[in-house]
Order: C-alpha cells, then structure tokens, then sequence
C-alpha cells in the first residue's frame, strides 16, 4: 500500500469514527448494562460474553469462547492477511460498591457535561466498544492492508486473572500475533497519551502469626504472649528507615536490557504528574525525599514491597479489651523484568526463618512475574505515531506501569510485543464510584487505535522480519 | 446479739434459701427476658430498671431512679440500722452475638443438666436475684442484727459506665457505706470462692498514624510513604523484647502498702488455674517464661500495657492493593494502685513526641484509676469467714483482679472498703454464648452473701470503730 493510499484510508477512518461514535457509544451502553462483576461470579459474566461473541460474528469475526474453569474467554478472529495483532481486553468489571457514593446507576451509562459514567467506561468496556469502532473503520482495507484483527477478551482480569495462562497455553498457536494492544491506556493532564510498555508482576502474600489459641480477656495480657509485638517487629525488620527493602537479594536479577531501555525513557518522562499525584495526596514529599528523574527510576525501575492491610484484635468503633488471636499483614510485592516471584518468595520465608520467625505462616495469594516491550518494537512505533497525530503531541512512554498485570503471558509465554491504548483519562476514577470517560477520548481513542493497526501494517511490511 | 441468736439466725437463713431458691431462679428468669444490652442503648433498659425497681419496693426498700444522661440507677434501701451495706450490681448485659453459637434463647433462662444458661446469668442478673434472696432471709433480723442494706443498680456496666461516677457524685451522701460487696466472684475449679479485693484501672487509647489523605492504589507504593511501617516502629519502641513497658515512669508511683498487702496475698494463692489457662491458650510459655509466684506477682501487681487491635488498609478476604491513609493500635493499659492514668497518659504522649511521633492523634477512649480493699478490713473478713463456712474452704483472694472496673469510685471516692460475692464459676462463658451458672452454686451464694451481711453486722459490733 503506497503512501497515497495510506492517507486516503486513514482519512476514511477519521470520518467515519466522526460520523458514527454515537452507535458505539449505544454499544458501551449494552455492555455496561451487564453486571459483569467477577468478584461476584455473575451469571452475567457468561451473559455478556456472550453479547461480545454475537457483536464480533455480525462483523464477520470467526469466534469461539474457551474456559479453563473461569468465565468464557471470547477468542475472535478477522481477516487472513500475513501480519496478525491481537487485541487484549477484559468484559468483567469490579464490583460497584460503595453504591450509596455514585451520582447515576453504575450499570446505565449516563451522560453528563461531556463525560459518560458507568462501571467499567474506562476499565475496560469502553475500550472494547472503541475497538470494535475501529475495527469497523477499517474493515473494507484489511485484505489491502494484509492484516489479520485478533481480539481475546477475559472476563476475570478483576480477580486477578487465575485461568488466564491455562487458556493462553490450550491455545498458544491460535493466540500468537506479530503485535499486540492491551486493555488500557490514559490520557494525561497534558493531553498526551499515556502508554505503559509492560507491568510490573504481583507477589501478593498474607504472613499470619499466631498467639493464644482463641482471643482472650486482655486482663490476662501481663501473662499471655501477644501476637502483635512479634508482628510489629517482622515488619520493622523487613524495611530501614529508608524505606530499602532488607530481603536479601530483593533488589537482584533485574534485566539489564530493561534497565538500559528504561533509562532512556524516563529521560523524555514528565514528572509533573507525580508532583500531582503528591499534592493531591497531601503528601509533603516521597519516600526518602526523592523528585524528578529519581523519582520516575524509583516508580519504574525497582521492585517494590507494600503493606496492604493489616489487622489483628478488635478493629471495630470503640473499645474491646483482648489479646488477639492472630496478627496479620497483606503485603503486596512488584518484581521488575528479569526477576522470579518464587525466588523472591523463598528468600523472603527463608529471611523470616532466620530473623526469628520460623512459625509464621505465609499464604500465597498470587503469584506471577512482570512483562515488557522493547520501545523499539514494530507494535510501539506504531501506536506513538498513532497517537502522536491523534492526540497532536508525543505519547508519553513508561517503561513498566507502577501497578501489576499478568502482560508476561502475552510477552514471554506467547511472545507477542504490546503496546497501550485507550479511551480513560486521568480522571476516570477506576475502580471507584462515579467512573467515566470523557466522550472526545472515546472518539479519540477509537481514531487512535485505527491508525495503530494501519501503522502496523505498513510499519511492519517496511520493516525486516 | 448473741452468739446464739446468730447461730439460730443463720439456720434459719440456711433453711430459707434451700426451700426457697426456686423463687429466684424464677426472678432469674424475668431479668433474663429483658433484652436490656447496653451497647444497643435499648429501651429495655428502662423497663429492666423499673422491673428490678419494683422488685425492691415490694420488699419495702425506699427505691429511687437517678440518671447523670445514661440509664437509670436504682438507688434502693431498707432497714435503719447504724452499720450499712451496699450491694453493686448491674441490670445490663452484653451483646448476645454471635447468636447462632447459642444453644438456647439467649433471652430465656434454660435449665439443663444442673445448669442455667442465659444472657446475664453470672454477668450479672443472676447475682442480683441471688442477693435479693439473701436480703429476704435476713429481712426478719434486720432491726435485730442494727443493719442497713442499700442496692445500688446501674445499666450500663458493659458499656464502662460512662455515667457512675457523675450519678455517684450527685448521690454521694446517699451511696456512703460502711461496707460494699462487688458485683461478681466465681467458684473456681478446687470449689473454692474466688475474691478480688480491687479492679486495675484503664487508660484506652487509640493511636493513629496518618499517610495519603486517601487509600491509593499501591503501584504509587515506591514513592508514597505507608503509615504501617511508622506503625510498626512505634509498637517495637513501646515494649522491649521481653516485654516490659518503655515508657518512662510506666511502672512508677505504685502504693507501697498495696504492694506489701498484695505480696502477704500472693503468698497463698494457688498458680495452678494459671497454668491451666496457659494449656488451655496452647501456649507454650507465658511471657518471659513465669511461673509460680513471679507469674502471680506480674497479674496481680503490674500495671500491663496491650494491644487490642491493630488495623490498616485491607483487612477482609484475599487482596486488594493500596497504600493506606490510615493505621491504627487500640491500646489498653491497667495500671495498679497508687498510678495516676493522666500521668501515664502524659508520659505516652510525651515518649511519642520524642521518638519521632509528635504527629500521632492519640483518642482517649477511656480513663479511670485502680480501686483496692485492704484484706483486713471488716467486710473482706466478714466474705471470707462467709465464705469458708458455704464453700466449706478459704476462699482465694487477689489482691486485684487481672481486669479492669471503676471500683475506685466506691472506694476512693465514696471511700467503702469492698469486697466480692458471685454466682457463677470458672466455665460461666461470660460475655460469650452458652453463659451459664450451676444452679448449685446460685445456692451457695446465695446464702454466702446472707452470712456476709450477718458477719458484717456482727464482726462490725465487736470491731473497734
């Protein structure tokens, strides 16, 4: 396809998202009417696979659900054009609670002042009505632009995901791709798009020591061993002061191509929207006092080690005089590119050995490492000079989100490069009451990612194989 | 009167309750069907109060009701002798959750097996009833015997009788006594009585440690500092590795003739149900590794500081990911005799501040002092001989209880010595489900407080004044 062609394509594509928008809006509204809630195990988890399915095979897509004992997975395939992009999106949503905190139903997409509100616009619903936006846009081209269109979409990322690798191994061959776009992508304060080229992994443990074998009158707390001093002390022997991480090799076994990679992205990073994030929080400076670049190598580069939760004894309004039980703390841990969960796992048990803590128990409640894309990648060219010329100004690239996402079972286990799209912007409260995007980045985003796979095609046919 | 006649008045006594305990078992059963919790600020409260009300004035006591704001006290009093008694107790009870581990109507008294089970059986209507009965064995010999007897009744016990002490003031000529019996004593497992000759008192406090103004997702966690960490520093400053307090001047300022009375009384008691309490916790060893006298000493003569509770961030089922805003400890501390709670409050705060923590928020959530009895004082001799004759062995007697109870306010403020009587034994499940008392012990005491105010009128006739 020559350059002339290109541009009459994408022309097409711009005015058709212009024209037609509204129809995908009417398309986010259906699948935000599903109470898709993984958490809850809805029967309309199965419900609104299903209404995914059927809007796919009105477009021609070939499509099956698979399960490997979670909710229908949608596996859906377009054209048969030599160069493949698969499409990761999720229809489950997380529960909407606390209700009483939302101004509209969360389950009806309401318009208001631009913005439409609604659990799961921005995570993840909205992303799949744009997709399938963009698809449409580009549907007369996809055997002149030799591209084949992917989409596999989960309904338990909200829970974590438990059977998401069991479904990518039962059909490894089916999923591979030459690139591929997962679920989100944020628009910032400065109206650039924000792209995360991997995310950090998830060791997510309960460590729970044990005291008296059942609460007991505190009256009885100059005799009995309370848990929570031993509690008190694991945790300060896990962190200094400073905040450093004292698991021996906690730091280690980071890839060192990550790194290099990394280094010259932060460099062209913002830090503004973390001196944001800080005064909204009330903060009166970081950890250790780090800003600017430090700051961004901190966020992006190294793992980290976080206390979720904590509880023991009466945690309720008032007064309750006992000795608990049992003392525990939820610590979640981010390993970086290059470093194994279950290493940092035995080490951790193995430091709580040594410093005294042999009986405390450690439950594992998941556990996977992290994933990335070389910025270099045909997949990530593609999608910031996409967004370069649908947002008008360069994406901002991170090299790793700061949250988690199992992206290596796409990455390393079916060896697809990713890249970041979406409809939310930084306002779009996931996960909490009152979600909504706003309706310029919905038509932005379903434009960006039709110019994704344009740029792909073409990208990837001028590049060497 | 005479050694005689008291021979003769106490057979008749012996004769009463055997014949007649029936009757207050069925007493028993009214109070128990009055939902009257205190934590649920129930409006059986009052008819609980007036109930009881009526029950005094049938037997001709000058009753009156008297409200500082919380439920009202019934101020009861009968006969016009020179030596007065005064009986405390409390008409409320605790919460009857969880109620499905009942295996009868909480509300209801239910016999079975030789027991009574029911809300507030030994916690503490069945003491009520029992002594209602013990003041209608004696009512013929009250003139005889110079006695005074006056039932003070409040409802709201269970929730730290926020009020008594303002009602105790307003009434203080009134409340004045020569002697006071406590609300309970629990047969313990030899069959002996035991007696607390005084309560530790409390200082509650909750300290808060302050991080984001908001719970945020934890992949800021790198950067946004987590109030748990200073959580757990400032619980590992609070008590060495063995177990003593860090807070100076924790253990200073104990009265050194409790002390000395206390060291005479330990000297007697048996360490054996402590060391049954200690395999019943399956717990390896006590703190520290006491036994024997050393274990007794520390409960009965150490001001104790625990943790109740502890909470942060998540806290229920599996994951969540955040850095909380929040952590907090709910801190009891007892201190004993002689201890000002103001005074060790300062000096937490004060510690606090100079280890790093001058931006705690410290809730006071309850405060009073300890309260104590000198074994040597009339009533306790006039329990104990009481005692030894209806148990048919020395009761024990601590010289505090591990627990906690705004005894000080009978005697530091109304200044009457006290002492204790109860209806329940060592497996009542106070404050749990299935409370219950052996019916045979609701005879025993019974006719234990009967002889206590026998041996009080005449003990106090041949005591010096």
């Amino acid at each position: 396809m020559g350059y002339d062609s290109v541009s009459r394509v994408k022309s097409r594509v711009f005015k058709f998202v212009d024209e037609s928008y509204g129809r995908y809006v009417d398309i986010l509204g259906e699948l935000v009417s599903f109470k898709s809630v993984a958490a809850w195990k809805s029967e309309e988890l199965g419900e609104c696979a299903r209404y995914v399915a059927d809007l796919l095979k009105e477009r021609g897509f070939r499509v099956s659900l698979k399960s490997a004992g979670g909710p229908p997975v949608v596996l859906a395939e377009l054209g048969s054009g030599s160069r493949t992009i698969l499409m990761y999106n999720h229809y489950d949503v997380q529960p909407p609670d606390p209700l009483e905190l939302w101004e509209s139903d969360p389950f009806r997409v309401t318009a208001r002042d631009g913005l439409l509100f609604g659990r799961g616009v921005a995570d993840n619903k909205g992303n799949i009505a744009a997709r399938l936006g963009a698809v449409d846009s580009l549907a007369d081209y996809l055997e002149e632009l030799d591209l084949r269109v992917k989409f596999f979409i989960e309904g338990e990322e909200e829970v974590g995901s438990p059977t998401l690798l069991d479904v990518v191994r039962d059909s490894l061959d089916w999923v591979k791709a030459d690139g591929g776009i997962w679920e989100t992508g944020y628009v910032r304060r400065d109206g650039s798009l924000g792209i995360s080229l991997g995310f950090k992994g998830m060791l997510y443990v309960e460590i729970v020591l044990k005291g008296p074998s059942r609460d007991v009158h505190s009256g009885t707390a100059p005799l009995v061993p309370n848990p929570v001093w031993r509690l008190a002390k694991l945790l300060v022997n896990l962190k200094t002061e400073d905040g450093f991480v004292k698991i021996p090799g906690f730091y280690d076994g980071v890839s060192e191509e990550f790194l290099r990679d990394a280094e010259e992205l932060i460099k062209k990073l913002s830090y503004e929207e973390l001196e944001e994030l800080k005064s909204e929080l009330g903060l009166k400076e970081f950890v250790r006092g780090l800003t600017g670049e430090e700051a961004l190598r901190e966020l992006y580069t190294k793992p980290s080690l976080n206390a979720s939760g904590v509880y023991a004894g009466y945690t309720g309004r008032g007064s309750k005089t006992i000795v608990p039980s049992l003392a525990g703390v939820k610590i979640d841990i981010r390993p970086v590119p290059g470093q194994k969960p279950e290493k940092i796992l035995e080490n951790l048990k193995r430091y709580l050995s040594e410093t005294g803590f042999s009986d405390a128990e450690v439950v594992v409640h998941s556990m996977y490492p992290s994933g990335y894309t070389k910025p270099g990648e045909p997949i990530v060219r593609a999608s910031v000079e996409a967004a370069r010329e649908v947002y008008g100004r360069d994406p901002e690239l991170a090299p790793l989100s700061g949250g988690s996402g199992p992206i290596y079972i796409f990455t390393d286990i079916a060896r697809i490069p990713m890249t970041g799209a979406g409809v939310g912007y930084y306002g779009s409260r996931v996960h909490a009451p009152n979600e909504n995007i706003r309706v310029r980045d919905f038509v932005l985003g379903m434009k960006h990612v039709a110019l994704t796979l344009l740029n792909f095609s073409r990208l990837s046919a001028s590049s060497p194989k």
